[in-house]
């Protein structure tokens, strides 16, 4: 696969969403100079689609492998891997106390989009290790930060989050492993996880599972649930990988995409010596999680950026030159055809949408780091739109790819129908779409008695004065918003996801707006970006934004409707 | 797989939607009474589920397979073949005078839906030879009926369809297989096809393949184009399968889906003894060929149905019994909670609405065939929305199947992704949507000066009277038509596509009102089933008719934005 990194508009989005200047403004992120942002933004680019663009296919055909001793990666991972670490990539956004570079989480997700669009499958491994390293930063005691922190941020050895059982999907608090003390401040570890994501493989040195597990009169739920690290080779006194852990990994899954990422059952303690650690306060294990998760929230979303980009790519590529038939009498390449610009601009305009939502979501959680809580408030209320809207983005873009293709979208070698196989799993893992809309219904609507939300509608409305339709859907997503406050628990959830595709929609309308405006501010950009943004953001707010409309009924149907039919009527 | 025949649906169209016996009432549908409707309405599901549905994974995970001796299908699929020809299945709709049923269209259609949802990829070998029954009926000399008919009615013999070449897809006209007169009435052929679906296999004893060629002199593009009947194997003097024909498969695709579905590369006279058989007029092979694609065109839209029902089915029973969390203090499977229960109603709603969609344009054809020119008319209308919203439905709900699974979606060994990547094809093939869209808004829209049109509007106020959001569509659909039919062709082809679309929920919304009526107007139906299409119905009439009007603006956006970039601005 090729994999041209988008590095024009990166680069526009860090100046004019992200604002990356403001954050350099202030100490702890000094560093992020323009000179050192480009040469990151630079220098990624070329990484990924030098190293792990050329893996993409045969980690699709070949894909990651079991056997009884091990997960195996096919030929050529191993070595982009330790490329990757070498490189330094993984330690940007790391503490700098333990080895990091202590960079906005800004130019990591600049580097986890390039990653993604070039191999989706295998940049699972670069995503959660960070989720590791900032749960252990924000909940790890001392000895254990300075035991585990620095290999994992440089990438030596990697790191895994551990939820699921079979029993325990979207409802956590259903887990059943154990954890009990030995005495020694350790713990011994018993228990089955599945669909742990890179799980086991033959990349890094060890690996290091963070794991949800209940010690002894724990309460039932979620509040019993502690965090345990648990290492796959427990160190010798020098800090070395040195015996196996009682923990394996008994089989991996036979997936629709994502085959270079193997899906791991894990077991815990076959042998009852599998030796764990806690993670900040016993019965703290969510909130310890939900570090984690929130990280891996944005990466998620950023996933859909990803495929969207490197979808888009392809298809662009191919109509033009693909020939059929004739325009103004002269053989023309498909991309001459009305129907076709107009899934390629979609694609485009769709992209692009998600890709300033999810990096303006990532300079707010720059700006809550340096203290600023509004900027909090605003990327927690962020956080399922970037998941869901941009997953969904991320499925929508893949599928009208493959559809850009013809025939030839569904034959493998073209390649297009693995951006689709690959981008399906995103609006299911890390919470489910559904979770992230009730996260928005639930969670972040009402905070501050919904004033988080008012302010951001507030903003979006001053800079769309001369935006009907984007100012139309903005009174739309307040008067929902409204509703939706008021609302039963049943009703709220029966509205949630229509509501935040509609609700993304006006956040997505008024970056492409700033888009448009920051063009006109902006000199010396390349003629076809300029052309080419300013078409992607218009037809954004012309045809995205009114179709959105289309949703304010749903979002405001109630659940009687949904209710008015019991299972066995759902079955007839 | 699992599938059970959704026989009271099926039903409840076929009396309220087709209204069966109106065409029962005239002499050549004379037979299809009820008693015979519902022998066959069950006979069909309990055949596809008893004898396809089983083989419906095999034929995923196996597939079909090629060697230099030909195609063959997994274990099983011969004999399923044989049962399928044994009962007659293929004869139902057949010209009486070769030894077919003479029973209308609709109920072929039943069949069809049922031998799809089973498994999507076998199912195909069905559709394609009753597409060159109907070319022959109608272009055939009486030599070559009488010669070849028989048999393909039976489905003793297998026919296929043969128009793509590598630089000939969507254009057709660009074709260069040849076809040389050999003075015996006979022409040799020559050239190469590719994407020909069941063009090889092992389950019947002979195929006849429709193959589309120039003869020497003939016009530049379609019009030089002629349509030939090229047997694999050439007949006896006493009509039996004998010498093979200088025809065979070279290979076969590695598709996303069908698997169980060979797509051959077909070469045509390797040796220079190809023989082939003139079917109607020398360039005359369009027309011809028409005949064939839209009773195809009308299949494929029906295949969303199918892999709709199909993966709503599985969906259900899943969210039935897994059970996450709790409701009101209770452990609840997941169809408990409002936003799965909103993911299962879209999915009932949309299969229903494309299930209508696809059933009422059967029964429009089987009225043109008793030669009622204004239901000829709105067949033709109807056919892109069959095809382009029925397989844009099927996708939608087969990606909502794999999200109502959660995790295990993404499992191959579920099955639910299965049916995702088996119908991404149909939405491609047959002519791809996009090129539904053209039709509609080229020479659908203007049939009769927009009248045909108009008077479905007309129908669809007038039982719309009391759905406000269904008249408002209505109103934007007949709006943008006549906005639509003034305007350039660039313009009319830049808002085809969510033009398409919206007249499709106008469509659907009034079949789904006209079931609402009639739900009021019958005793005795099933409670369940009662509750359940009032459900569905309602929610498409409250939910998708409101979605669909977003798509206004896009439908009348016009071109110049789309060519507001050119073909670098596109890659920038």
């Amino acid at each position: 696969m090729s994999y041209t990194p988008p590095v024009a508009e990166q680069s526009f989005l860090l100046r004019h969403i992200v604002r990356i200047d403001e954050l350099a403004a202030h100490a702890p992120f000094a560093e992020a100079t323009p000179d050192l942002v480009e040469a990151i933004v630079e220098g990624a680019g070329a990484f990924a689609s030098g190293e792990f663009a050329p893996l993409n296919r045969i980690g699709d055909q070949v894909g990651a492998k079991w056997s009884p001793d091990g997960v195996t990666l096919p030929q050529g991972f191993r070595e982009a891997y330790r490329a990757y670490v070498e490189g330094g990539w993984g330690t940007l956004a790391g503490p700098t106390e333990h080895g990091g570079q202590g960079l906005p989480l800004t130019l990591a997700t600049v580097v986890m989009e390039d990653l993604g669009s070039a191999n989706m499958g295998f940049s699972l491994i670069m995503m959660l290790t960070p989720g590791a390293v900032e749960a252990l930063k924000h909940h790890g005691s001392e000895t254990l930060q300075q035991t585990w922190l620095p290999k994992l941020i440089s990438g030596e050895w990697t790191g895994t989050m551990n939820l699921t059982e079979s029993q325990a999907g979207s409802d956590v608090g259903a887990l059943k492993t154990r954890a009990v003390p030995n005495g020694d401040g350790s713990f011994t570890i018993t228990g089955q996880k599945i669909f742990i994501t890179f799980g086991d493989h033959d990349l890094a040195d060890n690996i290091v599972h963070l794991v949800l597990a209940r010690t002894p009169g724990g309460a039932a739920g979620t509040r019993g649930i502690s965090l345990f690290l648990v290492p796959k080779f427990l160190l010798d006194a020098d800090g070395r990988p040195a015996q196996a852990n009682d923990v394996r990994c008994v089989s991996i899954e036979h997936k629709m995409g994502i085959h270079a990422s193997p899906t791991c059952v894990m077991s815990y303690g076959d042998e009852g010596r599998c030796r764990g650690w806690l993670i900040g306060e016993e019965h703290g294990g969510m909130r310890a999680m939900f570090t984690m998760m929130n990280n891996a929230r944005l990466n998620v979303g950023l996933q859909g950026v990803s495929i969207a980009e490197a979808a888009t790519q392809q298809a662009v590529a191919y109509a033009r030159q693909r020939v059929q038939g004739a325009r103004e009498g002269a053989p023309a390449a498909i991309l001459g055809y009305p129907d076709v610009r107009r899934m390629l601009l979609r694609m485009k305009a769709l992209t692009q949408a998600a890709r300033a939502l999810a990096y303006y979501a990532a300079g707010q959680t720059d700006r809550a780091t340096l203290g600023d809580a509004a900027a909090k408030a605003r990327a927690d209320l962020l956080t399922p739109l970037v998941k869901a809207y941009g997953t969904d983005i991320g499925v929508e873009v893949a599928s009208l790819g493959v559809q850009v293709h013809g025939g030839m979208g569904f034959i493998e070698e073209t390649g297009a129908a693995q951006h689709l196989r690959d981008i399906r799993i995103a609006p299911i893992y890390e919470g489910t779409n559904g979770i992230q809309a009730a996260d928005l219904v639930g969670r972040k609507l009402s905070m501050d008695g919904g004033g988080v939300l008012a302010a951001l509608l507030a903003e979006v409305r001053a800079d769309a004065v001369d935006e009907p339709a984007l100012l139309a859907l903005t009174d739309s997503a307040d008067a929902i918003a409204r509703h939706l406050l008021s609302a039963s628990a049943d009703d709220r959830l029966a509205g949630s996801y229509p509501f935040l595709t509609l609700l993304s929609a006006v956040v997505c309308g008024w970056l492409m707006k700033r888009q448009l405006v920051a063009l006109d501010g902006e000199e010396g950009l390349d003629p076809a970006f300029a052309t080419m943004k300013r078409a992607a953001a218009r037809f954004y707010l012309d045809q995205m934004v009114p179709e959105a409309s289309g949703l304010a009924a749903a979002a405001t149907a109630g659940a009687a409707a949904l209710y008015a039919l019991d299972e066995e009527a759902f079955a007839a």
